[in-house]
């Protein structure tokens, strides 16, 4: 732990395995001069499958072991986690707490003017009825579509999205959304962003692709904002940390890739979670 | 005043006329449950080329106004006085105080990957420098290109923007910035959404215009759910209030025009601003 980290307060983001990594390349997009520690329970990921106390303790597990850093903001960059568990960890930690759900359906009512949203995702997230709920809280007269997409997450997973099959794969995927008019598409899973072009060109150009990452990255900047603690010194060196339950080398590959730059990946034993950090 | 503003608490929203009747329509659109208190300082209005001091002054008197309402949030819908007084309204009142100019930075930022952004405003407000500030204290390495656009303006209050000549001094308006390959500019003025196709016509479908009307009702979405004060009923049936301090037939009838439903104006008298509210 560095002086950084105690002046400043980092922000913390966790998710299930990689996926949430789309939401820290958009902090650091978005919020180039902030300090992130993330946690990437690889071990036990995927979460979907899991009941909601299994997704419940697990989140709570890693939040207690982030919080052994100063943090000043925390994200749940998970779907599953976030439908699960959001309001649980707002009451147990007193700083702000942002899930991914809630600035995916705001992004999409600001592009919708005539109300008509789609969402996609995993089975469990769509089964979940998360978006759909926070939709129907912000505006009970929205008109909303919740279409599961199975097939997409093997597609980015098997690297082939360039492939000449993929705009096949795609396009039966979302054929049944084509009929609705949308005025927006929220894409309700990690994954889907790395192959936004190729739903893009499915959907057309009159269809918002609204990405959960990016809008999460700018709830948090907002909220950062609002209370006065972004960091507005002049550095934008980065001092990152990244842990792992799974294998830290499979992570450290996957993160940077994705993120374009060399990061520090330490990995944690599950059941020393409640112990000391690792760093 | 009813029983609903002291249960609830209404979102405050002030502008120097009816320029923030835009931001008005965005948060009945976005946040269908919450009430609204408008000011309209539409005596006073322009607030543009006034010092600094008239207009701090003239935006905390009408903040002491409102706050004699139970308000949970407040929105400074006005550039000139979001440059000048956001601040000091801040370190003035306990709940959360949003300005136009910051969400209309976070949302360029979020749409221009590599940093590439341009401004449109009044000259005021380019010369304040406010979005240009707001957008280097989030990125410094941003690319920003501001440019003033005095003839805009008066293209929408002439009501003459559908005119076979409009789309030439849109186009003459925005040609110092078609060089700077941009990809978002910031509709830096509340009129200027009034003519957002005219001028995606001329910036082409790769700009993403950012109107901060809509950005700014997001964000208070945002900031509403993040402190659990939004308001969770089922009512949608608005009771808002309009207040203005120059005549209320004229501005009634902008508002319902634009607004499209009735409204209720009430006019006070600059004098008894410090005195019991008029409602």
């Amino acid at each position: 732990m560095t002086d950084q980290y105690i002046m400043r307060g980092a922000v913390g983001i966790l998710d299930s395995g990689v996926g949430g990594l789309t939401v820290v390349k958009e902090v650091f997009r978005q919020l180039p001069k902030e300090k992130v520690i993330y946690f990437g329970d690889t071990l036990r990921c995927p979460y979907g499958p899991r009941t909601p106390e299994e997704v419940n303790a697990f989140t709570k597990e890693i939040v207690r072991y982030l919080s052994l850093y100063p943090l000043k903001a925390l994200v749940i960059a998970c779907n599953t986690a976030t439908a699960v568990a959001l309001e649980d960890v707002r009451r147990e930690v007193s700083i702000p707490v942002l899930g991914v759900i809630e600035p995916g359906a705001r992004a999409a009512v600001k592009e919708s003017h005539q109300g008509r949203i789609g969402v996609i995702g995993t089975q469990g997230t769509i089964r979940s009825s998360a978006y759909e709920k926070a939709l129907k809280q912000i505006d009970p007269d929205l008109y909303v579509v919740s279409h599961p997409c199975p097939a997409l997450v093997p597609l980015v997973e098997s690297g082939e999205s360039d492939d000449g099959s993929a705009r096949q794969i795609v396009k039966q995927a979302l054929a049944p959304l084509k009929e609705h008019r949308l005025e927006s598409l929220i894409l309700g899973c990690t994954h889907y962003p790395l192959i936004s072009s190729l739903i893009g060109k499915e959907m057309g150009s009159e269809v918002a692709l609204i990405s959960s990452a990016e809008e999460t990255a700018r709830e948090l900047s907002t909220v950062l904002h609002q209370k006065g603690i972004q960091y507005d010194g002049i550095s934008k060196q980065g001092e990152h940390l990244f842990f792992t339950s799974g294998r830290p080398e499979i992570f450290q590959f996957i993160a940077e890739r994705w993120l374009e730059q060399p990061v520090t990946v330490k990995q944690v034993a599950l059941p020393e979670l409640k112990e000391i950090p690792a760093g």
